[in-house]
């Protein structure tokens, strides 16, 4: 609950303005007190830190009252270098992998130790997945974030492990050898596949784009109903868009 | 220049954090003293400010030491109710638009004072247009403006006018009685037909997109080389683009 007898407040001004934007995420419209339940912070706080946001735009207040991400938010964020460069150059293969298999089709970054969907293109008859635009999901739980996990640094494994890998499907992979195993098979083959362990009968087949240095800078995937998964097809429909987005933002190879 | 003899900044910490993101808004990667100077602020105080931006992740730190905007506020950005679901619901109509006339198209929604285009798709040999994804030019002067003017409350058109309209080309329209008389027109027909004013040598034709309620929530456009706007048929395939999306948004003509 907020405005409890909260002892002490730490935080700086600027983490308790990140604490608000961070409430308003999940893309519904709160009140003011589902924010500041949210965020932690009491309801005069609240309210005079929503009023610096949405003043400034970053924030919006609707005609009822509530909040939500404002438009200065969206059009910032549609400047995000990486994500804007990725989202133009890819969706034209996206599109052709749609077309050519009728399955979801994704297209990942790594932030920090979660996997970032830049896109998400719905098959005719999905599967329920929970990756929209603008998700971020657990790097060890994904086809695309095992990829991008596979050509990570080392401390980002250490820091996946560290924080205690969830088990969301009995089929998820949380220990180290196993975590390991699957990493260094990715890394061999340049294909992640692997039954989707945030989603009960769906099967991921991911791959990894490269930027102009030939470093990994996103993923590639296609979720599938298990018993739909034409894997040789979807395998090498994967490894073609991947390539494709890769050409596109100037690797070659040799 | 930053740091110079600034006798007394009276922005609150939050104002000064907002000007660190919008030093960033125009998409390029910048140096510390780059962002300092475009936000007015001294250099210990951007060091300290971004430091707190970065670690929250609304900014990114390249390998280069520049700054951009970061992962984080895309996907804050993404999450904004109006722009993501009219994006959505509009683009096969937007689509339809681009590949029957071959010119550019344009879906914005009012931002205050300004026009915040939410989609910009490239016509095949298009004339040169500054209005990219995200950004915001002025009502007064473009298509799309023109149209969002037309159907907001007064005091936008008087707030308008009290700010000094810039006259960008000598038909840039920026008298009360010039824009009173554009806009009663828009009105009447429900399309604006303009030379574009941010644009020489591009004509623009324009009509709102309705909400469910009835209101105008946005605008689409067609800006076309003058010499090859043919004008009955992009005002149909304008208005046909504008009444499926409105249909979308659930809006029922009666």
């Amino acid at each position: 609950m907020a405005g409890g007898a909260r002892s002490e407040d730490r935080r700086s001004v600027a983490q308790k303005l990140f604490a608000i934007a961070e409430a308003l995420e999940g893309g519904r419209r709160l009140t003011l007190s589902e924010v500041a339940r949210r965020a932690g912070l009491p309801l005069s706080t609240t309210h005079r830190l929503l009023a610096e946001w949405t003043e400034w735009g970053g924030v919006e207040r609707g005609d009822d009252g509530r909040y939500s991400v404002g438009l200065r938010m969206w059009r910032l964020g549609v400047r995000q270098p990486t994500a804007r460069r990725l989202s133009v150059l890819a969706r034209p293969y996206l599109d052709d992998l749609l077309e050519a298999t009728g399955e979801h089709v994704h297209l990942a970054v790594r932030d920090g130790l979660g996997a970032t969907y830049l896109e998400r293109l719905s098959g005719r008859d999905p599967v329920t997945v929970i990756s929209g635009v603008g998700a971020k999901l657990p790097l060890h739980a994904t086809g695309v974030g095992l990829v991008l996990l596979a050509f990570a640094p080392s401390d980002v494994l250490e820091a996946v492990l560290a924080a205690g890998p969830v088990k969301y499907q009995p089929e998820t992979l949380t220990t180290e050898p196993e975590l390991r195993a699957q990493l260094a098979e990715i890394r061999a083959t340049g294909l992640s596949r692997s039954v989707n362990a945030l989603t009960p009968g769906a099967f991921s087949i991911a791959a990894p784009v490269l930027g102009h240095t030939g470093q990994v800078v996103a993923a590639v995937s296609i979720v599938a109903r298990t018993d739909r998964m034409d894997e040789p097809q979807f395998a090498f429909g994967v490894r073609m868009a991947a390539r494709g987005i890769s050409s596109a933002l100037g690797w070659h190879s040799t």
